[in-house]
């Protein structure tokens, strides 16, 4: 399996050139990856946006709204791109356009996904680690199953803080780790929180830290940091 | 009808007197409140919880889970009183004891319902505006429609800034005002964003904003602030 899943929050000029490297090696040899925009409302829009942004990479992305059948178009893809945007929408259309398998089967079968945001949420067991508010009720929270751990994209430590003027105040909301917290007081999966800018690449059996640090949440423990270049195992051990 | 809805984040003195005025004059001759726990996993740590918190307001709560029918605990219940927590457990728990109802028919006949944070979230027709993890899996999104309107409590303007050491850097996720725009790009009805500290008491006609602020978003317009003392209509004018 060949999976490149990323954080977004891609920023900086260096976080840019990541992205068109990690990109143009992850899709390597392939002449047309297929992108996958459902977690947008605007696909054709999207599509653009993202065509735009990824053009240093050398790769060619054409949009699955544009195929007659989504299902015979992922079916044919040679590589595919799941882009970012709001979990419940794009959960929602993967199950209403029936390309939940067939993306799973593909992958299985070693063609190269890349997902980022959403993109990276939906390629684990369930949606439940999404950041996103349900805009839109999908048919099951089930999602890729394509690593055997969540994804929280966008992970940041400790409290949110908001400008008022020229001073900053803390925001009592939950945390992200609080809300992981109660992900485990009813789930067992291990989560991976990718910090903003991070990718991990994952090869079927373990994954790659890149580009900048992950947390670590397993249920019943205390989280843990780790650094660009960490192996991760299935159980999201590190080696 | 009577209801009480607040945002939740109380913290200073002021707030918290607010707090316990409110309560106190909302459920004004009740002997009894039944609190209903739900949005949280451990429910008699929570009862203990708010009932500690709210001993100044002279309001008895007793907990939904120590009844042997909760349809009937909420039939006989003079008072309601919906806690914060995660929504998605809320809401799944409201329709698994099969009280979305008997609340609802409770409150049009008059009773008393106090929300604050996930308890607001659920007073609207349905869920899809709460700030929450998808946790768990509740069978509907649908809630308790005693308002006909959504609430996003704890909103805020703005961006999200994280503390790191003692500087502050931008978080590049979506602002609360970016997901509310994507929730009216595939819904209509108008959001009540409650500032932290916020009540709304609403009468089934109008509602006044009480101890802070709100945000008003209506689908394609831009979103209005408003503040302490405002009185809105079911549609969300301020008058």
């Amino acid at each position: 399996m060949k999976l490149l899943l990323g954080s977004g929050g891609i920023r900086n000029e260096e976080q840019v050139k990541l992205y068109h490297d990690e990109m143009a090696h992850h899709f390597q040899g392939i002449d047309e990856v297929l992108f996958i925009p459902y977690a947008g409302k605007d696909h054709d829009y999207y599509l653009k946006r993202i065509q735009d942004f990824s053009v240093s990479s050398g790769i060619k992305l054409v949009g699955i709204q544009h195929a007659e059948d989504p299902i015979k178009a992922v079916e044919e893809a040679k590589g595919i791109y799941v882009g970012g945007g709001n979990t419940f929408l794009l959960t929602r259309d993967l199950h209403e356009n029936g390309i939940i398998d067939p993306i799973r089967n593909q992958v299985e079968a070693g063609i190269a996904y890349m997902g980022v945001s959403a993109g990276s949420n939906v390629a684990g067991p369930s949606m439940q680690t999404t950041n996103d508010m349900p805009i839109v009720s999908p048919p099951s929270f089930e999602t890729l199953n394509l690593v055997p751990f969540q994804i929280n994209p966008h992970y940041f430590a400790g409290q949110i803080w908001i400008k008022e003027g020229e001073s900053y105040t803390p925001h009592h909301g939950e945390t992200r780790q609080d809300r992981l917290r109660e992900f485990h007081q009813h789930n067992t999966t291990p989560v991976l929180g990718l910090w903003e800018g991070t990718y991990l690449r994952w090869n079927g059996q373990t994954g790659e830290l890149m580009g900048g640090n992950a947390t670590v949440f397993q249920a019943g423990k205390e989280p843990t940091s780790h650094d660009t270049g960490t192996i991760f195992d299935g159980s999201l051990k590190s080696k």
